[in-house]
């Protein structure tokens, strides 16, 4: 990412709560062939025992998604590598908690003894809501090795395990997220993940609205360059 | 290990309740150049939610342990790789649970974006202590993101994060282990790990037994092989 440690200029982080303006007056502004350039800054928040969390371009998609569809206060899950689960509360982003669910995935079945038994990666439904209703009740580090466990005593197919490994850290994931106060649950997903979450969203019966994350992304960046460059933008309106 | 699919021969495993008598008749027996050997079943159970759970050596440590000291009700917990904890009732093994922890730890310190912010593998007593404690209360695939977000945001030194995740990972298996059902906890380990478990023990003010897990898997062994081989054991007797 442009703007992290190992990226093009470091950008801060600005502590919640987070809008898109004051994301636009945190910004690094640069110039590139003379042209204007920003790079926005992550958000960090702190939780009641004393440990950050940071988010660097998911805001953008809360945010916009927030700002395009009039959302003022929501719960919104956007999964991934790093899976976000935020609080907008007044068109603010107010706090969030992060959940290396892909990550760990990837992680379990490429390199670990369970991942190790697991036969391609075709989805299975069943084994996946299986996963998800298991993964909301056990504890994470038990419920992966029950893979390895049915396979070996030839409770579940080989072929199975990846579809049920996926169910499992999803189901762990929607278990741990934070209150929603009462506040509508947002999906804001593309692609396969927002298949998979919805599916995992279904078994635990959760409602949700699903909002397209590339469409949140876009209408975001182009709320937030109105905010950076308002000339810019009166222009383009003009 | 010998007995398992990628061994010497493939030994089955046997269902709990499961005891040193029950392990000897289900072992697989083989000679080798003329001399009688026997590979070990490993022990099989199955949990409420109707999902397996095997170990495979673990099995000899506790019932050797059992015996050894005449205890035979116990929740003993041997932490490694595959941690287990197990209960020991009327010196029968009748259940157990297992955690990844080990090798969870070693993913997500060498190979994940976490990891790549740690420095070396100093052992840092308080760090190691926050992560137990926050690790018994935070969902698991959450708290392991807190090791990044803290050092990130300053609140924690790269040198720390090792300690901190070991701990987490810790913490969460402990807040997840099975009921003792009023037994005494033995702690069946030996060095480094035998160091951290007792260390986290402290942390959430679990009482316990250490016993020393090396003496325990000889004492194991040998009491299996009086069983397997009475005649045997009587002409060393005599």
């Amino acid at each position: 990412m442009v703007g992290s440690r190992t990226g093009w200029v470091e950008a801060d982080y600005v502590p919640c709560p987070a809008d898109l303006a004051g994301l636009s007056s945190g910004a690094t502004r640069f110039a590139i062939d003379g042209h204007p350039a920003a790079i926005l800054p992550g958000v960090s928040c702190r939780n009641p025992e004393g440990h950050a969390d940071v988010m660097r371009g998911e805001e953008v998609q809360i945010l916009g998604a927030g700002r395009l569809t009039a959302i003022g206060d929501a719960l919104v899950c956007i999964p991934g590598t790093h899976s976000k689960w935020a609080r907008l509360e007044g068109g603010a982003l107010t706090g969030f908690r992060t959940f290396v669910t892909g990550e760990l995935y990837e992680l379990l079945r490429r390199r670990s003894l369970v991942g190790a038994l697991a036969e391609g990666d075709g989805f299975d439904p069943a084994a996946f809501g299986q996963g998800v209703d298991y993964g909301t009740r056990a504890p994470l580090a038990h419920a992966v090795f029950s893979a390895r466990a049915d396979v070996l005593t030839g409770g579940m197919a080989a072929a199975a395990v990846s579809s049920y490994l996926s169910g499992l850290l999803i189901g762990a994931e929607l278990a741990g997220r934070p209150e929603a106060g009462g506040a509508e649950v947002v999906l804001l997903a593309a692609g396969v993940l927002a298949e998979r979450y919805r599916a995992a969203f279904e078994v635990v019966g959760l409602p949700f609205r699903p909002i397209d994350a590339e469409a949140a992304t876009i209408g975001g960046l182009a709320l937030a360059a109105r905010e950076l460059w308002p000339a810019l933008a009166q222009g383009l309106a003009g």
